[in-house]
């Protein structure tokens, strides 16, 4: 025990001291800052805190729309007029990786020649899944998928080739990774979270912003780039449901839940924050001191820096109608806590800044603090030694080993829900019928934030990327596979033949789902799959040939009414590029599922609980009856639990549990299990979780193989917050639950 | 001007001095609690605190029911052994007026004879739409239905003819209004409440106290009743939509929203009040102090006695896991703020309360101030003076003008929502086909709460009461009426018979809608109204033959699949027993609909958003988009809005402003018409309601009067809560709505 005590002092204090290295300002730079800043007027100073968007400095084509050109016009009144500080976006669509690295280059040489201090742009893009906006970059599953590997390493390695190849173009800022629970299916943004649990969103996000950012933090690096979490805070949880709708979220869930994955963020180090576009209890959250100042900064020490998101501080204004006018959101927003605007048309909000200065409404040292945020970022990224990418860089973009880390993802993402007599694998040698209207498309496996905005274009994907029919195709050969699409994602189409075609095959494999889709265009008013391609099983059904569903989706669509019509189903989310590999690996057994669903999956429209609902006695008995819970996910081996062992019974604050249990694979197969550890709180002061997650590890088993998984718990993963909205640490009875084995410890005071 | 002010001052004065003297401690009965609580042993005090369920004390049948007669020693055991303060509820179904006279007669004499100070009991029941436990009593439409029409005198009629008809047994205490504001339409209770609005519920609920309570607050007299205002609170806004499910709403909504309903409510001069069965933000509303102690008591001064709801403290332990004991469970309720437990099975609660005392956990001080709010009330009600019913009040009990206030509220409540082409009302000689799961049945009219809990046993009711076929019948002959019930609620019932029969008809009536239900029992996971109904009128459809929909339902099923093959559609809710004869009266145009939707009736189910949600640009272009607003009703006549008026374009704090608008009967009838009063303020610091209701006034009119319509709307109506969640009243423009004129004004500092 004592040895163990140890031990943990040790760690605890490697741990902090790291911490408060990576941290604690860096002396020489906020030396610099503060030089820098002394010679800045006013003026420059405003226009550091604006961003604005790539268009308005992009040269127009005849009818409107942007070319991946610099207008140096418009270039030079932005940077030079205006001094602004930051560019963001594309001009619509993906561009070639040298195009962007010109254009860097362009506006880096601007900024530093051409102004009277040469302070560089901070370019910042949204690479939300791979550098979606560089067309030769690496794709990657969404991060909903991301999540349902359970796999840290994966996330790591998807932030770190992120990083190399954005970073390579000369773009030193992500807007990601988005650290909103996804606790409400109906949201549209659903699949750029982690899923619903607090604990897996903050350790994937986590593991992603390291990848990022790097372990010691060092954005200067060549690899590396600036993370920016995203929405903060209560972005995700929109009470209707629909995209920038108000929530309603109590402080202490706020406190609890919400907040605890930027939290952990900002303990990861992160250095930037996107502000949440929409309101929370009434209190748009652009205009929220509590989260902006108290929150963020008292409580967190977060020194980095604060953008707000699209157009945001003006809707203040003409949307959100908390202040009276345009200048008075400006005030708001920057008294609040805001450093930088995503303006992104105009220059509106330096003029009114500037302004409210002159008048003595917002005091130079609130500006002088934003700024300071600001060109903390450029100096740490480097930006001031050596702002331009090097050309030599951009062969890395897109390396085959980048790929493979894609195609790994999307293996350990795609999630077995259902296998009814072993349907799966399939025989290779099996006729099949290929049908749905996610079969045939690269732009569905891939979704929004992919080369567009909205990811709907398929003349941007390039051909060598696989469709599901073209990957079932190449594994099952073209002989024995029979393809009709059945359906439209919402619309009528060839049904009568795909029934028709079925009679005379072995199998059907029918892939539903979703269009593309992202933000507001992706609010929908009913959570059940589109009637049409339920349709289509019932139909299908009826000839009595087993069905396979692979859906395609990026929110749990409801399918209550098909689910017993089918043998077998394996979600793939939105596994991206590589995804139809993975999917018809899995189908034919080349791959051993290991994904387990982020989410709970409703059974019914109007009954979205999540898994760590609290105890209620007719919540028990009638309610969280899901179509599959948190956390489901079947495998073609079988995972035997055992001996579930706790170090103690008894623990004290400060103290830690060492909990172990023997997992075999008890299969024919290899395969991987995520090993969950969750914990209950008996009785607590607020109404306890019936359960929740305190811990994962992915693991790889042979057949026969056995290993022992250990857990470390400490008093401190087991605090919630209080009816005062405080985290508290509460003596009790915790009952600890891994697979089926389940043992109860104390904490005592 | 000064006239004016002077006016107000007076009326202002009058009314605070009303106010004062209703709510002011009334020395002598305060002097009565003191003496008897000093020679109250604590035995005794918890016994009073402690309410039991009638069947506690009830004979039972060998098969375990109840008979609705006393066991005289379980009563025996209850009153005189344990001291008991209230007996409560049925043995399970509506007993005859005679009956409840005599039980409620021998618990009397007991508690007045064989107790040692000879405390009557308190009992109390639930009385939802008029008695619904006594046989013979008057019973009325649901609340949901009472608030569309928007007629304060209706409410306040229900209360009056209720107390009477309640009291008249010797049962003093009503638990009735429903306050919590019903802004979740699947929630199954949401036809107990006055729908979704603040002000509608407020106002309704005040009217219906004041009939209970009488204006003057004397209860003592033989026709009154104390009300208790319920669920105190958040319990109507489940997360889930099911019951006794958490509720998740930030405090400043709770202030701004569901609180004011109750406040309003103690302004009135409420008795009592029940606690919320859920939680609210991981609180049980029975362990929450802040709700119990901290805003009823200390904020809004109520005297009255706080009991919980059914078994709730129990459910503080075995449910909520808040206390880790049953002990503890008692302890915290009490502690928080609890007056008297509705145990109701035994007598635990006393024993252990007794042991915390005797322990020093719960000081004696705080079962004093319990004991004197639930002798108050006794004391207020008269029981001391006089606790026996008078046999001679009975025949007052159903009185056929009573009926007639039923008849009248029924013909007000009913909705038209849709009239293609004058299709109603309908010619008396045009042949009818009456069809639908709801057309035939007395206890569908009624719902939950009706003689039974569940509301559903047709044996109960009397046969007097007319399902909707037979007020049609008796309208348009017999003759003229074929019948065929087309569906089930859930299920396929000869559709094929009703679509044949539809060909020979001139127009169809088709009566959809719920079966009864009753709080947990009644919960959905799909908001659509079952699909078999809506098959029904698919097909009839396909004759061609106008179909008329009669909806008779708690709450607002989607059916924008159905609308488009409708020509009218009548909204019935749960009308009560007369309902029948108004919807008949409605078709046939023998009354003039005048009733408007007291929630937003959604058009698709993963969209529910209230009418008074905020501004949101995104929001307002692609939101609330439901099939009905809140307010919508149709009228066979036409209302024309003219000449709004402001009387001041500016006011300051503590003025008043006269709004005045002209309303004419252009049609042909004469009509009823509500005019509603919205107020939008155009920007505040947290973000606005795009509109609020502020004022509503039922008025008649004859075709082709006019009449001014006038409000009064002082800055303290402008009111709202702000980010620190106190009550704010802040300067800035209004815009006042009513029909379509509108009008602006400012309120200055």
């Amino acid at each position: 025990m004592k040895k163990l005590h140890l031990l943990l002092a040790i760690w605890l204090l490697i741990f902090y001291a790291a911490g408060s290295l990576f941290s604690a300002p860096n002396d020489e730079i906020e030396k610099k800052i503060q030089t820098l800043l002394s010679q800045m007027t006013l003026k420059e100073k405003v226009g550091q805190m604006t961003q604005i968007t790539l268009e308005v400095v992009s040269l127009k084509r005849p009818d409107g729309s942007f070319v991946n050109s610099l207008d140096e016009n418009k270039l030079r009144q932005a940077i030079v007029e205006y001094g602004i500080g930051s560019i963001i976006n594309t001009g619509g669509a993906a561009n070639t990786a040298r195009n962007w690295l010109e254009m860097i280059t362009i506006m880096q040489k601007m900024a530093t020649q051409e102004t009277r201090l040469g302070i560089p742009i901070l370019y910042g893009i949204d690479a939300i899944h791979g550098s979606n906006y560089i067309k030769e970059a690496t794709l990657f599953p969404q991060s909903i998928a991301m999540a349902a590997t359970f796999n840290r390493q994966l996330s790591r390695r998807e932030g770190e080739i992120t990083a190399l190849e954005t970073r390579a173009v000369g773009i030193p800022w992500n807007f990601n990774p988005v650290l909103g629970l996804g606790r409400n299916p109906l949201w549209p943004r659903f699949w750029e979270t982690y899923g619903e649990d607090v604990y897996l969103t903050s350790e994937m996000g986590r593991a992603y912003i390291l990848g990022l950012q790097g372990e010691d933090g060092d954005i200067s690096r060549a690899d590396r780039v600036a993370a920016c979490m995203k929405h903060y805070a209560g972005y995700s949880f929109p009470l209707s449901g629909h995209d920038r709708t108000p929530a309603w979220i109590p402080e202490r869930l706020m406190r609890e839940m919400f907040l605890t994955p930027f939290k952990s963020a900002v303990d990861a180090g992160v250095y930037t924050v996107m502000i949440n576009s929409g309101e929370v209890n009434g209190v748009p959250a652009h205009s929220s001191a509590f989260l902006l100042t108290r929150v963020l900064r008292e409580e967190w020490g977060f020194k980095g820096l604060a953008v707000s998101d699209w157009e945001d501080v003006k809707r203040l204004h003409d949307r959100d109608h908390v202040a009276a006018s345009p200048e008075e959101a400006v005030k708001m927003a920057v008294m609040a806590g805001l450093d930088m605007s995503m303006v992104p048309f105009d220059f509106s909000f330096a003029e009114y800044l500037y302004q409210l200065v002159k008048k003595g409404e917002v005091p130079e040292t609130r500006i002088d603090d934003a700024v300071a945020n600001i060109l903390r970022v450029k100096f740490q990224a480097g930006l001031f030694e050596n702002p331009f990418p090097d050309p030599q860089r951009l062969q890395l973009i897109g390396k085959p080993e980048f790929a493979q880390v894609s195609l790994s993802a999307a293996r350990e993402a795609i999630t077995l829900l259902k296998n009814e007599n072993n349907i799966l694998p399939l025989q290779k040698d099996v006729k099949i019928l290929v049908t749905g209207p996610t079969a045939n498309s690269r732009a569905y496996l891939n979704g929004g934030w992919t080369y567009t905005w909205q990811g709907d274009d398929e003349r941007y994907y390039p051909a060598h990327y696989k469709t599901i029919l073209q990957a079932i195709t190449e594994k099952a050969g073209q002989r024995n596979v029979v393809y009709v699409q059945g359906a439209d994602i919402e619309t009528q189409k060839d049904m009568g033949e795909a029934v028709q075609k079925a009679r005379d095959v072995d199998v059907i494999v029918a892939c539903l789902g979703e269009a593309t889709y992202c933000e507001t265009p992706g609010n929908i008013n009913d959570l059940h799959l589109p009637a049409v391609q339920r349709e289509l099983i019932h139909q299908l059904a009826r000839t009595g040939k087993p069905i396979v569903l692979v859906l395609v989706e990026g929110r749990p669509r409801v399918i209550n009414d098909i689910v017993p019509k089918t043998k077998g189903i394996l979600m793939a989310y939105l596994p991206g590029p590589y995804g139809s590999e993975a999917i018809a690996e899995a189908l034919f057994g080349e791959v051993n599922p290991s994904g387990k669903l982020p989410f709970t999956y409703p059974k019914h429209v109007n009954d979205l609980v999540c898994y760590d609902h609290t105890y209620l006695k007719e919540f028990d008995v009638n309610r969280y009856d899901p179509q599959w819970p948190f956390g489901y996910g079947l495998s073609y081996s079988e995972f035997e639990y055992r001996n579930l062992k706790l170090s103690q019974s008894r623990i004290k604050k400060g103290e830690a549990l060492q909990i172990s249990v023997e997992v075999e694979n008890r299969g024919e197969r290899a395969g991987k299990e995520s090993v969950l550890l969750y914990v209950s709180d008996l009785y607590r002061s607020v109404t306890p979780p019936v359960k929740q997650l305190k811990g994962f590890q992915k693991i790889m088993l042979q057949p026969g193989e056995k290993r022992v998984v250990t857990f470390t718990l400490t008093a401190d993963d087991l605090a919630f917050v209080g009816r005062d909205n405080q985290w508290i640490v509460e003596p009790g009875v915790f009952k600890v639950r891994i697979g089926d084995q389940t043992a109860q410890f104390e904490l005592v005071e």
